[in-house]
């Protein structure tokens, strides 16, 4: 297995001065995600959880929706002529019966050749594909109170362990609508670290996450987004900024969507029938 | 032509009151770049400069190395079955005799199927692939004082723009070895905005970089130290940490790598004999 830190030699500059000493970085190692032996994506990501990183990618792309629907998820011997590296590649075997995706070898891609390529139709591709479609926040019973989230991004802070040695490292984290904080993740890819998270709910049986909230570190883009839609978690919050298409989704699909979580202040920007102010 | 930002209605909570308000967020929109007709990837990007993040991105592929390997770049017309999006799909046609790249289809591949994937791979595929290799730091005569390194994260961020007004924007942006700003480019996709300035160089004659300073907002992953290097780059900056394979392909191919560049402090992780402390 890959190591979630690496140590290297770094020149510190502080006040002027100048010192060698050795420093710990966030790993960063490409992963192959091959689905059925063949290639469908390479991403760059921190080790670890690998499985639940290619699971979790084929939920977002609207592949997997059970544990049932997978037979079997190894490392590929033999990727390297020396048959050393086998950890950067992962195969996910799907169950009898499971349809292959009519998706293209492009990462991330919902169009086809007669649709073009627009928010609106990676809007529909989204509210088309998504296994667990959510309620609209009106009819949904799910209700958070506006100051437990205030606490979340404490909470996700807190359990970050890589983050305080490296600084490097994106994070997200899982909670109950109580607040309770149910998994965590941290990759050098946010996008990752979202797979993660879903690709171990999907391993325990616990998919749609209905009731949860994501909170992801960063920015919420559309990607994160239609990874929070695709794994039916009906709240993400973010520490920073939302993109304009990421709003767009969540107002289109039932999501609720916060931004710039930062204790008691927030935005809301879609659903916030959810949310008790 | 897309907007770089767009205005959506936004419950903001402060101090536990809320009030509905217009807020204005990062445009952000997919992107298809095409070679030679043929579809190449699909970027999530801020719209703007999207000739530019179409050659700088194969610039980073190694397929382009100047504005005379380019024939023609094109929106696409009747992208959509109306007729009517025609700037999201961007196509770009070879001049005679540029070859073809043997890239599959998917992004950031570096492989081929009999070698595997690991870092020490993509290293190598770096190395293989640039087309202006860069000198190791010890005979480059380019030397940048850590002083004036310590003044650009301040003058990056006021030649931002949108950031002021979205809070949710990368930055990118190259300095002359004098500490001149010469591009600055913001996008919702840190590696799109690195992308927008190599491929702006590319257009105005200015590849390879050589003596550039590219200062990027946020961390620095494989992705962009390759981008610095595949564009002649001598030095790379970045605000925060850098992961381990951006430091190895620094350490490898001759790259002065900085991380957490904060006023006078900083981290040297490669390539120091380019810094005057």
């Amino acid at each position: 297995m890959g190591r979630v830190t690496e140590r290297r030699r770094v020149i510190r500059v502080r006040g002027g001065a100048a010192g060698v000493r050795p420093d710990t970085l966030v790993a960063e190692e490409p992963l192959e995600i091959r689905l059925n032996g063949k290639p469908l994506a390479i991403t760059m990501r921190t080790p670890g959880d690998d499985f639940a990183l290619a699971v979790g990618f084929l939920v977002s792309e609207g592949v997997l929706a059970s544990a049932e629907d997978v037979r079997a998820v190894t490392y590929c011997e033999g990727a390297t002529e020396d048959g050393s590296n086998t950890y950067n590649v992962v195969n996910v075997q799907l169950a009898p019966g499971v349809p292959l995706p009519d998706i293209t070898l492009e990462r991330n891609v919902y169009t086809t050749s007669s649709c073009g390529l627009c928010g609106k139709a990676s809007l529909d591709a989204v509210r088309t594909a998504t296994r667990f479609p959510l309620r609209s926040a009106a009819e949904d019973p799910v209700r958070i109170p506006a100051r437990l989230l205030a606490e979340l991004p404490d909470r996700l802070r807190a359990a970050q362990k890589v983050f305080e040695s490296t600084g490097g490292l994106h994070a997200a984290g899982l909670f109950s609508p109580e607040g309770r904080l149910l998994d965590v993740r941290e990759d050098v890819g946010r996008h990752n670290a979202v797979d993660k998270i879903v690709g171990r709910a999907l391993q325990a049986g616990h998919l749609p996450l209905a009731g949860a909230v994501l909170l992801v570190s960063g920015r919420a883009s559309f990607e994160l987004a239609q990874k929070a839609v695709m794994a039916g978690v009906p709240v993400l919050a973010a520490v920073s900024a939302p993109s304009s298409l990421a709003v767009d989704l969540a107002l289109d699909s039932g999501l609720t969507l916060i931004g710039f979580l930062r204790g008691p202040d927030m935005n809301i920007y879609a659903g916030e029938d959810r949310i008790v102010l």
